[in-house]
């Protein structure tokens, strides 16, 4: 039902290619997951995903726990069924969106005002609903029941994350916490048919991180998420904390990510061992406007498009970039049109996606470092600060 | 490079079947035209619009004199090339844009500003555009160029297009400048691979709409338009015009009835000799939540729907049908998603296309009276002011 074997190994670096089957199907990772929060990704078909060559897609517990309704998608026949993707699906749990909704929404910016929409106990969390006010009580049992009527392949624990700048104390009473309510989950979780991945934390502290990879190694479960980075640290931060705990971890299960999705981040946590990743980069950056070339990002809004008559990037094999060029698709931003959304949709997902097909065959073929060095030798990263924000 | 053949007739009716030649394709006729006015069908790529069947799509002269160009258009080849649609396309002159976009904008909803912005005169029109306030003035020597610029299978000349509620003296006056400026645009136009239209004016005054088909059958070009209707008008006084003058219109040529696109309009039109029609309904419903099903109108954000795990409609071929529930739909429009707004325009356009080949198979088989009965018995006609409206 579940199982991951790694095929490939790069010499003088961590990266490794491998395989996980779960239920709904083989996954060839490193992989990265597009994101479906409320059960689609954004102007996307499920058709248009699969030819994207997507195997797995993200969903969100807390936002398909809202609307439409856990139970009623139970009703529907499961996430998977009522949104017409047959694939492999990982729902997050919740609890990032949970932390970070308020604060990530301008109209809730203020910590007071955080505090009064999310209360934390070490039963579960408190909440009001960002859709209509509501008060929700979450516990650990209850995001697992949740992801149990959701459906979806490999389900997530509840964790408490924190933001980068907390101190030490907080970040080990949170981590802590995290770990009690990983116990609960992995307790409450029965159904074979979904893999229970738990969160390591600990926020910007590596004794802490290191003790967090130990506990959560230990549980002995399908897979492992390393939570709480791309939440405003450097990329130095991220990277080192990466160094600091991938040795710890088992050898024989896939590490995952959460939150990672520039191109430079994905080929540095590859080469640290990492083979699972989400953002909402490409998706969100591509209804911005944005769009990734080998040297580097842009934006199709800038003027100079105008009557620029190339694809968005030169001997790119996305469907945006084999029918269109970057004046008609400026075009379509300026009049505000939708299909321009798509289209740049699927010109960053394919990016980003070939990125780790590419990466898999460099791995596979013992050159991953060359490769690595090639790829951001040309690439020019985008100053942004890095952040993981729900979509 | 343009021929038209009837092939079929029904008896007791004057619908019929016909074969439209033009350089980028054959169309089957009687035909609908989804409405692309800046170069796009809203929401859609030209290979969804392929895959529904549409055999030719309508853009709009004046929105794409103002941007991105039509100068501009050449540059990049011509519009086919430019938006990737290699199938027939026909350019709408833009003078019915230019008399009824300030009209339609709530922001422009008085008369007066009305005025200013729009001066006819007898040598052309002048306006401001509804982007920048720039000030332009064109001939109808002008608008051919123009098409010819963008390069259309289809042009249209230019025409003074008048409230339904214009007295006679006004209607008269208009129709006369209508016709003039349609001499002017014959005598410009030169491409042999553009095949020009004139229209028939004349308000909802009989004689004047008798007078006009007359004049403008007298120019002899390869089709016949029929404008000024759907401008809020009731649907018996369309359908008395429409019986007024079709009987005096050539049996060879096309006939082209302006801005007409609901489901019961489009078969009563056909039933009195209509080949030819174009409308936002399908579309600007769709992006709306309202869909057609075979007993009328819907809407999809309607409560009743939230577990509704059936199609758009029963039996319906169309993709969205067939892969997605009510449930999910409303979902998406809940969500505000526009994948949402996507799937709804791919079913009202397949049920719009649709209904026209049912139409033409009945025609061909000598049934379309017993089709047209059959259909409307059960379609209860939606109660709404018809109004062609730009887009």
């Amino acid at each position: 039902m579940f199982k991951f074997f790694v095929q490939a190994k790069s010499p003088n670096t961590s990266a490794r290619a491998g395989i996980l089957e779960i239920p709904h199907g083989k996954i060839h990772s490193p992989f990265f997951m597009p994101i479906g929060t409320t059960g689609f990704v954004k102007t996307l078909t499920p058709d248009e995903l699969k030819s994207l060559g997507a195997e797995i897609i993200l969903a969100n517990t807390y936002h398909l726990y809202l609307r439409p309704g856990d139970k009623n998608i139970k009703k529907f026949g499961g996430l998977h069924k009522w949104m017409g993707w047959n694939g492999p699906i990982l729902t997050d749990s919740g609890g990032y969106q949970i932390f970070s909704l308020y604060e990530g929404n301008t109209s809730h910016q203020n910590k007071s005002d955080f505090k009064t929409h999310v209360r934390v106990h070490d039963s579960g969390v408190e909440f009001k609903s960002h859709i209509d006010g509501s008060i929700h009580f979450l516990t650990p049992r209850d995001v697992i029941k949740i992801q149990n009527n959701i459906g979806a392949d490999i389900i997530m624990a509840l964790d408490e994350c924190i933001p980068h700048h907390a101190d030490k104390k907080y970040a080990a009473r949170a981590m802590k916490r995290t770990h009690d309510w990983a116990l609960q989950c992995k307790k409450a979780h029965k159904n074979p048919r979904q893999a229970l991945f738990p969160i390591i934390q600990g926020g910007m502290y590596k004794n802490l991180r290191i003790e967090s990879a130990k506990f959560i190694s230990d549980l002995d479960l399908p897979g492992i998420a390393i939570g709480g980075l791309s939440v405003g640290e450097t990329k130095k931060q991220m990277y080192e904390i990466l160094e600091t705990i991938m040795p710890i971890l088992p050898k024989n299960k896939p590490i995952y990510l959460m939150g990672v999705g520039s191109p430079e981040d994905l080929l540095e946590a590859i080469d640290r061992g990492v083979d699972m990743f989400d953002c909402v980069m490409p998706t969100r950056l591509a209804r911005h406007g944005s769009f990734w070339t080998l040297t580097g990002r842009r934006n199709i809004k800038n003027s100079k498009y105008r009557l620029d008559q190339k694809p968005l990037m030169e001997n790119c094999g996305c469907y945006t970039c084999q029918k269109f060029t970057r004046s008609y698709l400026r075009h379509l931003f300026t009049e505000h049109e939708t299909l321009g959304l798509r289209l740049m949709t699927i010109h960053n997902l394919h990016f980003l996606l070939n990125l780790m097909r590419d990466a898999r065959t460099a791995i596979t073929k013992g050159k991953f470092r060359q490769f690595k060095k090639a790829f951001l030798a040309k690439f020019k990263a985008h100053a942004v600060r890095r952040r993981r924000t729900p979509q």
